[in-house]
């Protein structure tokens, strides 16, 4: 009873969620029952065998229930068909590759053109002539496609996270409240809450973007900007702390706190809604880090896995540290207390440190001390990702 | 086809999950295709136009399916209209305030009193005529009324998860068994194992009231009981703990482990049930803390982040630390094999503890080192939250 | 309104996910409105009353919606009865014992063998004449029914994650499915994908049968094979990580990403499928271990939480650590750069390790020094899992 070959089901219309009927709409009882996966929705432009405004069913993507994800087996192709082809009926498998039959030949022919290559994705930085955001959303989408084409098994996931959406903005949202919501907290507040927190201020906008690109261009191991937007829980992390931010400022503490919680239990990132972050921020791996209510973070900044931004414990007030533009902060290092980490300056990894680090200085062990400068150097550490030079002249290993 | 403005749904009738009737049900079926949130519970006494006894709804709440969440659109208020306002339908938009509208004449008018200020929440001691219970109960009830009257979003959650409860062991059971729910450990059974252990075990809930006030007046941060009861994963996890270790005790070890496991993924908090842990306990932040199977914590301990409490390995049967009363385990820590951390003791953000620590002493260090007591002072490193006093003077920072 | 006392739900009948009905299908409308569990399976060959053909029911149990779980009140039996028992119609109440009432008399006669007591499963090391696998299965299979009968709240969930399975690779999937899936990652998606990468590739379930012995030979907090199958995220992120790395190996890199964020939100476990691990391995705890792209960790190696196999940042290519066979490394350690642990090296917890280790030696510290050999022992530490020998003697307490 395995879903070898699950048919287009052309039954499928959707019923829009304020009861009126879309151009043609989908009855989803018809599956519903069955848990399955609807593959009716072919492409950008018809479900089933019916013309249909695609940007109608944009938002209906967010509407989702637990037994039917409204799923497209092929994604979003915006060119016309390249050549006729014999009708088929697509049919999927999970986690297998695309199938064709013969289909019933009065139906719509379906074709479209070959699947985009990588070699297609331009890379960084982008043209001049084109906005930050404009250009990083229009990579997201090739990465999309091309992943969508290459994987079917994650066509659906891709169609209702990247390529559904107009916008970098409405694309994080709704991944970033399918992460976040519970069952008590639900997706669609989510959703609204994010998309007017990022309408209202652009600012969140441009660091989304700052972050996007710091991500790709500091760390070996990301694929690319979808990669990111979808996968690096850090990146997450941030943005859904910058939106509890505005919420913090706005003095909606209580669902300020409420994300801070989420975010602390979904990606092991707790970052007080108070803490301001800069822009082009990597949390690498992201797991374990704590950023205390008065700790400020500066731009350009990279900070590894289980690092603590924590408070002395005893002081109220202004009681966190100050991290300067550019500085890198290793894995498991510890900061406490309103010392100030200059700018430029490198934190190795394990290191407690309690007092002041000056600007473009390294601090290593526990406790820490300075063991050098970069004066001369052009590239900020937290840019550059050198985690290890100054420290392995320290290391003073001996058997 | 975004909610901008879903109005009270009067059809909406919940039937009960026996399949006997309430006083007027709510017939779910009418919105559950749609995935939409249903507004037809306007407050404690009225289901759309019924009257109902609110008693019986309270229960229903724990019951829900994920297309259709039972929400209020403002919260319980405990007093009657002071005065007659216009007849309005309440109408919601996520994320957003609170909206009215002319109402039908003929409907029920719906008023109520002010939003509580913030001033009308006393501040901690409570009077000591009142048990801490009940006055830690009535503050969260307070708190989340407030933050439900300014906050819309939250309202439907505030409700749910503590205004429809009549104590505050129902509300953290409710709380703690959504969180921990899995599609094959089901919420039901979760909280009706919650609320039966508390029930049956008073220890437990002065335990939880005790972490409640400790949290409160040890970390600058907790903005609150309800913040607390609602966000803390910390807390969460060492509730769900004593829980589990209730049914060790009882040789019901699957299911408390089971327990462990859950709370272990979801807060990233692994305790093993057989370790005792006392009262008055902060695990502030939380994450990555591990607790081993012969640990013993004892009462107004804090313990940060990614403190460990582990065996030495290759010991079997009593392997784990015993730490007294009123320690401060900074963030960190490692604290490894049978040793005993006295009472009084400070332990230093990233410290590795292999060997006892007397009463009233400051171990830092990898390895630890003591650094000094602190024997004429009245306070406990544990409720102070004094992280660094020593350690700053052992932090030897040269250029 | 508390479900006391569900009775068997005698119309509850599957229908197949392809619309096939199955011998006498159940159909899942009656009940699914109210959230509630169908207790009409009632073993391997009946539902209801019908008989059955169980095989056909075991995938059928990885099609679940949200609000219908198909349970078992009582696990599989697989003996005929022994003794011809008054009728009952079982009943089960959520967290209190199965309770029976008098049945029917014309329906079929309910009886079996009494519960596996823990003295009937035998110990380690299994008998030479049986495979590895199928006996590792015989004891998870008995450890669970002994379960299931000891706890009637974990009935439901042994019976759907373990005993329900015709082998370990489904019981596995089945489990990682449920643990890995997301509103927009289906189970079902996952389960043909962990399930078609077991089946073909027998060097994994090799690898997973090892990882369990490794687990309940070297953990003292251990309670059996099903303890570590159910309970333990570090080896279940360790199985999601090999699927997720021979996806990574067939050039299905989008997928296998898409696995590893996964594992990392769920089980804060962050392994880059890029990285090679042996078999034999415990991740004792796990919460916040990093391991990096051109990582490769061998056989019969154990990792405490909160360990990093990191990069040094700058570098690209082979970047991370190689870590030798029977390695042990304790809690928080971090290890950076492309440097060799020796094979039955051992690295102390807390540890920062930027340099080779060689072979038998121990490193501890921050930075790490080595403290001395094991030339003479037979047992490698990582099986041994002995942290602190050489750690105490050279940790220099002074008071």
């Amino acid at each position: 009873m395995r879903l070898d070959s699950a048919r287009v089901c052309s039954c499928a219309r959707p019923t829009t969620p304020g009861g009126q009927a879309g151009p043609r709409p989908v009855r989803t009882s018809c599956c519903r029952q069955l848990g399955l996966v609807l593959y009716g929705l072919r492409g950008p432009d018809q479900i089933g065998d019916w013309p249909v405004d695609v940007a109608a069913l944009g938002p209906f993507l967010s509407y989702k229930s637990s037994s039917t994800t409204f799923a497209c087996a092929e994604p979003h192709r915006p060119h016309p068909p390249r050549a006729t082809q014999t009708p088929t009926t697509t049919t999927m498998t999970a986690g297998q590759p695309l199938r064709t039959e013969p289909a019933q030949p009065q139906r719509l022919r379906h074709s479209g053109p070959p699947a985009l290559h990588a070699a297609v994705v331009p890379s960084y930085p982008p043209p001049e002539s084109d906005s930050d955001e404009s250009w990083v959303w229009s990579q997201i989408k090739a990465e999309a496609r091309r992943d969508a084409d290459a994987e079917p098994a994650l066509a659906s996931f891709l169609y209702a996270t990247v390529l559904s959406h107009p916008s970098l903005d409405r694309s994080l949202s709704f991944h970033l409240a399918n992460k976040l919501c519970s069952s008590t907290l639900l997706s669609t507040l989510l959703y609204d809450l994010f998309v007017a927190s990022l309408a209202a201020h652009p600012s969140l906008r441009a660091a989304t973007v700052a972050d996007l690109i710091a991500v790709r261009s500091r760390d070996p191991a990301c694929a690319g900007f979808a990669h990111c937007l979808l996968n690096y829980k850090g990146f997450l992390a941030v943005q859904a702390h910058r939106v509890a931010h505005v919420l913090w400022a706005q003095s909606r503490r209580a669902l300020a706190l409420a994300l801070q919680s989420r975010v602390a239990e979904v990606f092991a990132v707790d970052i007080h809604p108070a803490a301001a972050i800069g822009k082009g921020v990597l949390l690498d791996h992201a797991t374990g880090v704590v950023i205390g209510e008065t700790a400020v973070v500066g731009d350009n900044v990279s900070i590894l896995h289980h690092v603590t931004l924590g408070g002395t414990g005893k002081a109220v007030g202004d009681r966190h540290p100050k991290i300067g533009d550019g500085v890198l902060i290793g894995a498991g290092a510890t900061i406490l207390g309103n010392v100030r980490i200059g700018a430029g300056a490198k934190v190795g990894a394990g290191s407690l440190v309690l007092i002041d680090v000056p600007p473009r200085s390294t601090a290593v062990g526990n406790p820490a001390r300075l063991i050098g400068g970069k004066k001369g150097e052009d590239v900020m550490p937290g840019e550059s990702m050198d985690h290890t030079s100054f420290i392995q002249q320290w290391s003073d290993y001996t058997i």
